[in-house]
């Protein structure tokens, strides 16, 4: 793992580090904000995954979550979404290949080598994370945007037991019934639909739901809101009895803007259970 | 109308007052509650619609509001939830005739005569609290408990323009496919259900929705939950981009001990629109 700057904030220090992964066979950079409180030991740790064209700096720079992660006392990780570099397979297009990694495991060619970006997230950065950075492996908790939010309630609910709560912001919430979602599954994960419904939220929260609180934020004037489909969604906690909110926030769009407003709430949210004992 | 108890509370007074009712033929009992702001002029006022079995009294003295609405200087009107008395029609079901009037306007024998709580609380109990009380009829909200929680959120989309905001907890969310609706509705508005469709909130988001916030708790051990079908009104806010919130609280139940849980959320939620000048 090398260092590629830090930069102290907030009372701690914001980093950003490369390492070569195993998972994805390249170099991957991520973003980790260590709040004051980790020279003193383990504190808890909140994922945020990102969305389409987006690499692990546009939340680090336009999120504002480190001024509450210092409050609260978390540390912070923002992986990038995709592999990258020469020899790693790309497409045209905004949301296919390199910055559109979905956070699914590619058996498909050209991606399979590399778009193994679910094991990346959810096995080989968390042991990088815990074995050099005074992280605490028993109290995580995970947020995203948008394909980001979508990675964030996919892995929440894959993964039973790991986070102890969700939140995302305009997530893509059925990708198998959407235009940002069935390209992407499809190149990724062949024409069988059967192996994307562990990858979509809705169908996910229908089939089993998830062991803790969720907190949805989603802009009403979002741009790209007939793509997201947050009404399969509520339809689906509600139905299921979920322990969770959904927010029609009135005016705001799919922006970093957006994002920001509500991150207050986010990382307060999630810093009842992370500081729970 | 007539005093029927007046109680200082939280620094300002709780009343309980009787009025010979034209709407509804009968003599009608409502609870008041003005904060101490009051004494100095007009103040915002909360509506408090109750449920089934309810008189104006449950909410007034099991629901917790009054603390919030004297710390925000709001007055509050319980209403009863339906005629009664002697000559007034009645059933032997908790659920149809006395305390229960589901806030419409009887169309049908034997209950014509008497149930016309629609036009008994929008029309002719504002009417009475604003001609002898201090209080401001530009600036209203509504919220209610179930057959209540119905009733406030189909005044509100039916009365655009008068209540600035609207809540519920575990309203009766899809009268007309619930059995907690299709006997009332029928019973009171008769057999074609085009009659029943302003009455049922589900129905009106998808058609109109409401120009103002919502807020909707639910408790997930809500005993009569399938009766309730808050999925349906979920799907239908978002689906609508509606400016609200639902919120799925874990271990809840319908009774008033998850109304007084959630009430300071609820007061202060309204106070924010009923204090915006």
């Amino acid at each position: 793992m090398k260092k590629v700057s830090e930069n102290k904030c907030f009372g701690g220090v914001q980093g950003v580090y490369t390492h070569a992964s195993d998972a994805c066979s390249c170099d991957m950079t991520f973003g980790l904000f260590l709040p004051e409180e980790a020279e003193d030991g383990p504190v808890p740790v909140l994922w945020y995954l990102s969305g389409l064209t987006c690499t692990h700096e546009n939340a680090m720079v336009k999120a504002g979550a480190q001024e509450w992660a210092a409050e609260y006392g978390i540390a912070l990780v923002f992986p990038d979404t995709s592999p990258r570099g020469e020899g790693v397979a790309d497409d045209e297009a905004y949301d296919l290949g390199q910055g559109a990694g979905f956070y699914v495991n590619a058996t498909q060619e050209p991606w399979s080598p590399h778009f193994q970006m679910w094991d990346y997230v959810a096995e080989e950065l968390p042991k990088i994370v815990t074995a050099n950075f005074a992280v605490d492996e028993a109290r995580q908790s995970i947020m995203g945007h948008s394909m980001g939010g979508h990675g964030a309630l996919t892995m929440a609910m894959q993964l039973q037991g790991r986070f102890r709560s969700v939140s995302a912001f305009a997530p893509i919430a059925n990708p198998t019934r959407s235009d940002w979602g069935r390209k992407q599954l499809s190149a990724y994960l062949g024409e069988d639909e059967m192996a994307w419904a562990g990858h979509d939220a809705s169908l996910l929260m229908r089939a089993e739901g998830f062991d803790g609180p969720i907190l949805i934020d989603q802009g009403s004037e979002d741009q790209f809101i007939d793509l997201l489909k947050p009404e399969v969604l509520a339809e689906a906690m509600v139905a299921r009895r979920q322990n969770g909110r959904l927010r029609m926030q009135p005016g705001y769009d799919h922006s970093y803007f957006f994002v920001a407003s509500f991150m207050a709430d986010h990382v307060a949210f999630h810093a009842e259970t992370l500081h729970r004992r």
